[in-house]
């Protein structure tokens, strides 16, 4: 229910509000598709195997842990310790060779058992499986959500009557077979993401709602200041941009957004950073990325990153299917081009190559101006030319074609565009957003709660009879039913135990409104319950028929809890003590 | 969009109105929970696959076509197209055996281009994939979300405090390697589903809210009515289950709010009906089934099964993970009963079988009454029992043990919970949606749109310039602001073409609601603009201030166009004719 409440929310802040399109692509993918974007070969870790056992250990991880070990051993030679300073900060530039060198001179053995381990090897990080009966055609569980809007770039192109920019956006799981999944939600091999495509053109990388977000202050980690030992540093997003830290107002426009819904969401904006990947971390695909880390206690932890993947994706998938994948850019005004083409001489080219004389009138169409320009030559040097068509060596003669120089009036210039990429990991933005909002009772460590943003909480509101008084029954089942009604997901505890027992425990499932019907709410006329709030457990007395608005005004963010104490007379509560609870 | 609309409308319509634990399990599961649940077994198709091309095909599928040709024939022989007849109904029954001696006794050759075909096999419809790095874990993606929910059984039953009925239910992708995938959204290899497990008392399947659901009329379509050759019939969900046609009141109450939210989705009723499974098309799991089959243009379709499990799936996995997953009913009164349980005697065990003797006492004291009574009566006979501990016989002695026998007091009856499980198919529901709404303006084919209800229809509203004038421009903003504020999903267009053209692109997309900013717009005081209604093409006028409120309650339906069109005055639209468009 809470991952629901953030993605819905997701969904309204980034998707409604930017009018993007969504899409649903699937998971399981061909295995051509992810060869084409580059992952087939490239997205992969290293990972080495006890020899005795067959238990794998990523490497990198494994080597850090052991250098940690041994620069805090008083043992160490300071030899060794002094190599360990040094490779530390260049662990995520070794290679399989350098690996291999560091693993033999610093002795690294299986940390579970001291058994010898294999050498660093790479592990793509993909699951696979077969598709079809056949089994004939190989398939990847997507890595990432991107690929499915890559691949449905020219059809959601069109539905946005062939204008830039546009985004395109997906929520969807994703898959990567970690070779050490761990720390809960934070390193899964099956995860929930959120991911947008913003497309643009690589000229105009300017945002007309830039100034909406220019004068947020956020906290930024450029690559240089991570190089020079800089801390990172509080700024206006306006600021940054203007002083290049941030590339341009569309990245910097999309980190404001990220930053907005982070806040909504319930992560605190001091436990809150964007971190620039350095050169050397960057993934296969980025040309600029920044990272919004939140603090953890396993420390600072990429949930969102937002990279500049420039023109890769689309450039590789339009080679890898011979199709454009361009966007027609109107020019200002029309220009006047020279144009060079091959006008294959249709009757000579049949009577001499025969069933050939097709594909190589197609191969030669197809030439650009360079090849075109080659071809000439030699066939002006040499009275011949070969050319492979179908892995099949073909003799060109003059004969055969004519070259056409003339000058056309272009109206558009045809660009790849550019790729804006903020891409969410759900579960970690969950796990930060729970680890930000847990919470003790001042001077009472046993009473632990979540104070999760309404919005956020899976149940809006609690309904407790205060004991199990038949009277109460029908209450209890009114103002469930005038709940669910409104749409407000409620949990009713009609179970024994005291009131204050029983608010302790809806506290610690982050329930932020609690509802009691007690024995005025049986006697009096008008009914009215107690309305209690969670954080401050303050609490009013309102007519039982204000519940449903209220709840539904307070869950949605449009009163506050201090509107409705200004608004209704206060009740003592009497939940404090802790031997109640 | 679409999608996450009937998504989000099922999760208030079963989720929130009945309370139940919504869950989010992964898809990627472990081989040994699927062997449990029997479909590693059991979860198969025959297929035959072309001997020269190793194209495949589904067996059954295929013998049924090749049939339908053999009877649609006029040069069969008679006496061949009495076989046909003869296998047609008995098609669902056929074993590996059967379906071997069908395809050679009517000589079924390969469709596509005559080949020779292999005998039928079986094929399990799950995806195969390795976990982990080691490649030692085999797991499959899931064919169910269900499973997830039964191995979660234990938390989700203490989460609700240990009582009976409740439910749980997951939105989730699941996964079947489909031999011939194919029609569309109606059978693919990658599909969104909804299932319920609604959990209850084996003896009390009476459901407290039935009488809401009693006076619905539905179609059903019972196996007695099938295998009789009668018509399905109309009838009221309370009547069918007082005849036992409806085996119980859970059962009728989910088909009633089954019947209740294909409606509110947008099927037509009287192109709904309930089938019941006969016995030999069961799933392998299931005790009783009703499928809600909506009719579309590939004939009836299955779009949601509503199964009773019986006590099939936690008993398989209670059983392979010797856990009791089990509710401990109360006794109405507590009663004494008889207990026989072995009292070992540790010193002789031990002095006798030594490191054996933890083991052998362990199995001892796990034998159920049965098992005692015969290893009582085997030492008093022979003098000796051998019992299996590990895989090693043990040979046990008269003085080992002692058998106790004494009453006891018991307050709770141990049961396996029945599951009641409605599981929808996302996909087949959107896909019969869009038939159903799929329709043509009188006189004029060419105007085809889609009636989805407000709620379904991924664009709440248009809003539409009456031109490119830019006096338009900031009346087009401000609306386009004030619904983003609103959360109304709309779709500017603010393209060339006539407002008629316009108008009828939004139907085409199912937009219910157009808005069109226009002179009196821009120089009138208030300012008004025109709301028009996609189905009755009326249209009215109103002032732009009011636009969000009305959209979003006419979306929300909290009000219906009637209502609009009592409130404000009509507009005398010029888009009939289709010239202009």
């Amino acid at each position: 229910m809470m991952k629901n409440n953030i993605t819905n929310m997701w969904r309204n802040h980034f998707i409604l509000e930017e009018s993007m399109l969504e899409v649903d692509c699937t998971m399981l993918t061909p295995a051509n598709v992810l060869k084409a974007s580059g992952h087939a070969d490239k997205f992969a870790d290293h990972m080495v195997k006890d020899l005795k056992t067959g238990e794998c250990f990523r490497a990198d991880h494994l080597l850090q842990a052991h250098m940690e070990k041994l620069l805090a051993d008083k043992k160490t030679p300071e030899e060794t310790k002094a190599k360990c300073r040094e490779y530390m900060p260049l662990l995520d530039d070794f290679n399989k060779q350098q690996l291999t060198e560091k693993f033999q001179e610093l002795g690294v053995k299986s940390p579970t058992n001291n058994n010898d381990l294999s050498e660093p090897m790479e592990f793509n990080l993909m699951f696979q499986t077969n598709i079809g009966p056949a089994g004939l055609l190989p398939g990847f569980l997507r890595p990432e959500t991107a690929q499915g809007i890559f691949l449905n770039f020219k059809r959601l192109l069109e539905f946005n009557q062939n204008k830039l920019p546009f985004a395109a956006a997906q929520i969807g799981v994703s898959f990567r077979n970690e070779i050490s999944p761990r720390s809960g939600l934070i390193r899964c091999r099956e995860f929930p993401m959120a991911e947008i495509e913003h497309f643009l053109d690589p000229d105009e990388k300017d945002h007309p709602k830039f100034s909406s977000v220019a004068d947020l202050k956020v906290t930024l980690y450029s690559g240089k200041m991570q190089v020079s030992g800089q801390s990172p540093t509080v700024t206006t997003l306006g600021e940054a941009v203007k002083q290049g830290t941030i590339a341009n107002e569309s990245l910097g426009y999309f980190m404001g957004r990220i930053f907005l819904f982070m806040v909504k969401v319930g992560i605190h904006p001091d436990k809150l950073r964007f971190r620039q990947h350095m050169e050397n971390e960057m993934a296969h695909y980025a040309c600029d990325c920044w990272d919004a880390e939140c603090k953890t206690s396993y420390g600072w932890v990429e949930c969102v990153g937002c990279a500049d993947r420039s023109c890769f994706d689309l450039a590789q998938h339009s080679a890898a299917t011979k199709t454009a994948l361009c966007y027609s850019k109107p020019l200002p005004e029309p220009v006047m081009v020279d144009v060079t083409e091959i006008e294959p001489q249709k009757s000579v080219l049949g009577k001499t190559l025969k069933k050939d004389a097709k594909p190589v009138t197609e191969h030669l169409q197809s030439l650009g101006e360079e090849a075109i320009l080659q071809l000439e030559k030699e066939l002006q040097d040499k009275g011949e030319a070969v050319v492979s068509v179908k892995g099949k060596d073909v003799s060109i003669k003059p004969d055969m074609i004519k070259v056409k120089r003339y000058q056309k009036k272009k109206f558009v210039e045809e660009i790849t565009p550019g790729v804006i990429e903020p891409s969410f990991g759900i579960g970690r933005v969950m796990y930060a957003v729970l680890e930000h909002n847990f919470r003790m009772r001042e001077g009472d460590e046993q009473r632990t709660f979540f104070s999760l943003p309404a919005i956020v909480a899976p149940y809006k509101c609690s309904v407790l009879p205060l004991s199990g008084n038949e009277e109460f029954v029908p209450f209890v089942k009114q103002l469930s039913d005038s709940l669910t009604r409104a749409d407000m997901s409620h949990k009713v505890d009609d179970s024994s135990g005291s009131i204050g027992r029983r608010y302790a425990r809806t506290d610690e499932i982050a329930i932020p409104f609690g509802i009691t019907v007690d024995f005025d709410t049986v006697n009096k006329e008008p009914s009215t319950v107690t309305l209690r709030e969670r954080d401050s457990m303050g609490q009013v007395r309102l007519p039982i028929d204000d519940v449903p608005q209220v709840v539904s005004d307070l869950s949605g963010g449009r009163i506050t809890w201090a509107d409705v104490e200004n608004k209704y007379p206060k009740f003592q509560a009497q939940e404090t003590s802790r031997s109640d609870v």
